[in-house]
């Protein structure tokens, strides 16, 4: 006997389970759609050189890999010279040529320029799909875990951001949420800033510093500008960048004034501004935070980024993203400027679910439940169940035949509000008895009776 | 650069496939939802431990397994002796202790067994989800591909096995096929047979050799049980079994009277019996065939066994199923039969695709694209989008001025029927310019007009 077990940071969803992530789903997926999102799915498993050196070196060893079939090692070792001593480093790409893939954006360009002639630009996707991650299992983080992801490919125009922010917003007010925040920052500005103040640090190594700031705060992102040689009179100048406040005409006038001397930093805040300009009069734009300190990590982004969090709520963003310029270049296709959003659909899951705030119902089960009471009856009872799911009620047969007890437990188990039942009696009467487990009433009912009486509970 | 490329035997699905896609698994799902089944997920990664031994030699090979994180050879080094010589045989359980999952039931298996507390039975449940084969790819077969399931555990009733034909003929219906047989067999009666006709070749080898009938016919197979020592007149004793026939009362009460000394077949066929005696009122009845060569590769089958196929297709099977009474057995849970039925999604879509059965409506277009002519109007075509979208209707803001002939491309490129234009005049007048790209009339119209005609278009 296998005690059964599941893979460390891997869960099981159940019925209930289930039902609240398919809420989130099509919620997602229905605002994707309105906004003319197409779907598209790409597989789960991506040969290893699409996905290496696209996530960092962190990222790479996050990379879950796929040990070749057949004689792995065999094969493998034609490519060792008999002196050589192994390791798992120098094995790995011998004997692994496949791996799970690690977000969907990186795929995603490597279906753009896979299928770049089939595909009408500007090419507006999105895509819902597990993601895996060999990160250590923690509370929020999971080796399997589910994007949403929305992103227009091959323009460059300012009304796409501004559609993302709306979308953002719509997506956590239809999940009931309000205490959202979309942090808006860009790259540009970063970049300008960077180059300006701190000029002998690459600008890797600054956003790799400044991302950090949301778990170490300004003690230790200074600490660490420092040991990269930053002195103080620098940081400070750095420090009156570092502000969160809500997106308003007159933050992006203050930011005009003090980023004027500097092309690209300015550019920046232009891009902002022309997002800002598109949805000021929305109820969305009261959502948005000028954040600059948000840096993101990946280093594919190049515009304006953002990220959402949920006030209080103590997880990190529950949705993120940002304007690549050249993230399909590395899969031969140039060019082609992208912006896209991602929701962490099992951090919002866990929100929910701590908050108790789904729908009520969207749980509850409109189910009917028909019982056999004796085996003569149990071929009027499966006919029954026929002409029900004919009329498209949701019918579950008790299979078999059992005390009635037993059936009427087993309704209450999984919460059937209605049941029919069928035995002697009904079928001599030629009708049937419906029993609402609510109130305890039984009514007897001809088939069409039966019918609208369910239809009308 | 890299040169964009799929893992073997894996796709990527675009939009318009996407859409049939769903489109089969809305379908599937509809009905499962319809007879109660519930839905549930288990992760494409299990312990290999849970999928290995399940599914034969054969079956061991074709798993795919994930190499483990971090120094696995280091660890893996430990556990050989100084001497030993590594094959990739030995290695692999030491570097590689997750697998991904081959099957939907031996994980529900596991999924039942581990939370037998939470679930009351009898449990139907139903799971669409990719598995993963390390087969050789061809044609109709892929290393990722998705499987639809439906199964109720927890209960020996006949009327499981009637209402998972019924399913099965429902979905193909609804798919618009019409030419799906539905083959039935009964384990119990080839165990039977077997141990009649063949006491000293194990079940398993004559199961074994019977799958094949399908491919290498009635030589085929004499063949291969005469290397198993069986002669000619036992064989002969096996042909007057391997009938295919429509199910009817006379068939059954022919095998009556052939079965009647050999108790253990004569249950199978009873079985089929209360089955028939369920199902003989509906149309799905008029589907099945009695199919006596029906063996079904997979050991843990233990009475009723079906497999769907199409006429004159030239495809294998395209969903099957079965009972098992001891799966979960292996996971330490005794005594609890199941039945199962799985849809294989990805020959379906093949066949759809090759007989061009979808219906129209799901692949048409129905979003409105909304095109600004100038920048000033760039922001009155946002907002417009917005108050579509609060409309429910699907609508694409064009991102960016270009030249209109560019926008109209991109319309017909997309197969948008409805157009809508902002340019100057319409801002002065306060209008909207509605263009239907099938006739080429164009209509001016205020927002609630306009919102109009979308609608009944």
């Amino acid at each position: 006997m296998i005690k059964p077990s599941l893979a460390k940071g891997t869960r099981d969803f159940g019925p209930l389970e289930m039902k609240k992530r398919k809420f989130i789903f099509s919620t997602i997926e229905n605002i994707f759609k309105l906004h003319g999102f197409e779907c598209i799915e790409t597989p789960a498993m991506e040969n290893i050189t699409t996905l290496t050196g696209k996530y960092g070196e962190e990222g790479d060893k996050l990379l879950f890999k796929i040990l070749d079939s057949g004689d792995y090692w065999g094969n493998a070792e034609k490519s060792l010279l008999p002196n050589d001593i192994i390791d798992s480093h120098k094995l790995t790409p011998l004997i692994a040529s496949k791996g799970l893939k690690y977000d969907l954006t990186v795929p995603f360009a490597r279906f753009v320029s896979m299928h770049r002639n089939s595909i009408t630009f500007p090419f507006k996707r999105y895509q819902m799909q597990p993601v895996w991650r060999a990160d250590r299992p923690q509370k929020g983080r999971y080796r399997e875990f589910w994007q949403c992801d929305a992103d227009c490919i091959g323009s460059k125009d300012m009304s796409n951001e501004a559609e993302l922010i709306v979308i953002f917003d719509s997506v956590f007010r239809a999940l009931g949420i309000q205490s959202h925040q979309i942090h808006l920052n860009n790259r540009k500005i970063l970049e300008g800033i960077s180059t300006l103040l701190f000029p002998h640090v690459s600008f890797i190594t600054f956003t790799t510093i400044l991302d950090k700031y949301d778990k170490i705060g300004w003690e230790g992102i200074s600490k660490e500008f420092g040991e990269n040689g930053i002195g103080e009179l620098e940081l400070k100048g750095l420090s009156k960048f570092l502000v969160q406040e809500p997106l308003t005409e007159d933050l992006l006038n203050d930011w005009k004034a003090h980023l004027q001397s500097n092309p690209l930093a300015f550019m920046g805040l232009q891009e902002i501004e022309e997002v800002f300009n598109l949805i000021k009069t929305t109820k969305s734009c009261t959502q948005v935070v000028f954040d600059g300190t948000l840096a993101r990590g990946l280093s594919y982004y190049t515009g304006c980024i953002f990220e959402v969090k949920i006030k209080e709520s103590g997880l990190g963003s529950v949705a993120a993203g940002g304007r690549y310029d050249n993230l399909t270049e590395i899969f031969g296709l140039k060019d082609v400027s992208g912006v896209g959003i991602s929701f962490g659909a099992d951090r919002i899951f866990d929100y929910l679910e701590n908050q108790n705030l789904y729908p009520k119902n969207i749980v509850e089960s409109t189910k009917v439940l028909v019982c056999a009471l004796d085996p003569e009856s149990m071929p009027f009872a499966f006919e029954l169940g026929m002409e029900l799911r004919n009329n498209k009620i949701e019918t579950v047969l008790y299979p078999g035949i059992t005390k009635l007890k037993k059936q009427l437990d087993f309704a209450n188990a999984n919460q059937y509000k209605l049941v029919v039942l069928m035995g002697e009696n009904e079928r001599k009467e030629n009708l049937y008895t419906l029993k609402n487990m609510e109130t305890g009433t039984q009514t007897k009912a001809n088939l069409q009776e039966l019918i609208q009486s369910i239809q009308l509970s």
